[in-house]
């Protein structure tokens, strides 16, 4: 395969597409952002990359906060919405039907409808030419309820989570490919999960019969 | 549905999961980096966040250069591979039999094996308590021919994108969920879009057809 070069550009792909909700105390807002990643593992810090023209940039600059909010596959119409449209001129939470849940440690508010949601607090602004990174620490993670399998595991294959390729937005297929190291696993150690894996299931599959 | 809280983790959903080439012009290296994401679109800025004990992190360091390689289905496995085996014991490349391709502007290596590969130089190394951040400019970009249609578009829905999802690396679905502003699109817009795709894929398959 040869290698055409394009002008240099933003080509990273996929990436998140995630709505971060913002508040100045009084005015909720939410916009969609693709331009974030995490930068430190413990503490956990991660960034928002945002233009100095978005109505959230002075509402994220002024209280130092806000939250990332994970979309999944229901999500995507309200995230694309919340992408396009500006919290200057309507209520992103209510045109999208949004609701909120207050947050323990900011200001900006939870949104519910979002399986995983970061509470950020801004640690440092770097200015760039056309975005603002907004380097935060997560002090806070919630998710829902639902997502937790009967170990307590949350179980974020099963959120039908989406990723943003290149322009597009897309679920993500249903059965992994595999699992971080799984191209070193010894084979016994393979059975012996994928044994588990069924034998859960199973049981899951009883318990759910048993409840019907 | 009621919200779990969780202790505050690197819960950001999906991320990419790229082959960081490197080198200090001498030695060539590869390792596995989700921790990447975009800073500034104009010029385009990314970074990739690499703990000290890394070998890569002293190459990076050293040259400050490196390339990001997009990793698609087929090249799993390999990057699994070169995010838990370390380039100090063994050369990755000979390993996962990846082949190079000199880079226009950096000493590291694309992967010829990658669908898309950023030339990257440092602008910046941020420390943090686990990760050190490389800020650095994208300065060139090489995708492969085999991914421009008839139009010389790059097809990434076509190219088998790889997602990294809480520890597991997924395909993304075939069929896009909608694209960037799909959400107030005009019907009418919507169906002139459909209509020109409809008449390009007909074309497209008439031409194979001819080949054939
Ligand atoms: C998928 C997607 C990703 C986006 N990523 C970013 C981003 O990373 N940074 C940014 O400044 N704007 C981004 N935008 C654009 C903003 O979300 C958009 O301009 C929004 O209308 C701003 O709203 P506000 O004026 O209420 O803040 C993105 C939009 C979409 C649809
Ligand atoms: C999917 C995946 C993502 C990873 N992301 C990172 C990362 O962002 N930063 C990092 O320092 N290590 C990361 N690693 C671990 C390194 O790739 C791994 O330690 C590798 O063996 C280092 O190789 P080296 O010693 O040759 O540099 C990741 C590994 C995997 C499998």
């Amino acid at each position: 395969m040869a290698k055409v070069s394009l002008k240099p550009g933003t080509m990273l792909n996929p990436l998140p597409a995630v709505m971060v909700s913002c508040s100045d105390g009084d005015l909720d807002n939410v916009l969609t952002i693709a331009w974030t990643g995490i930068i430190n593992s413990e503490p956990p810090i991660t960034y928002v990359s945002v233009r100095k023209s978005r109505y959230s940039h002075q509402l994220i600059e002024k209280s130092g906060e806000f939250v990332i909010n994970l979309v999944n596959e229901e999500l995507v119409r309200s995230a694309d919405y919340c992408g396009v449209k500006s919290g200057r001129n309507e209520d992103k939470f209510a045109k999208c039907n949004l609701s909120k849940i207050h947050a323990d440690h900011v200001k900006a508010p939870l949104i519910k409808e979002s399986p995983v949601n970061l509470e950020c607090k801004v640690l440092e602004i770097k200015e760039y030419q056309t975005h603002d990174m907004f380097i935060a620490e997560i002090v806070a993670v919630h998710a829902d309820e639902e997502l937790f399998d009967d170990d307590g595991r949350i179980r974020l294959d099963l959120a039908g989570m989406v990723a943003f390729n290149h322009g597009e937005y897309f679920g993500i297929k249903r059965k992994p490919i595999g699992r971080f190291g799984f191209s070193v696993m010894k084979k016994s150690t393979k059975k012996r999960i994928n044994r588990e894996a069924k034998e859960k299931r199973q049981k899951r599959n009883e318990a759910r019969k048993r409840k019907a």
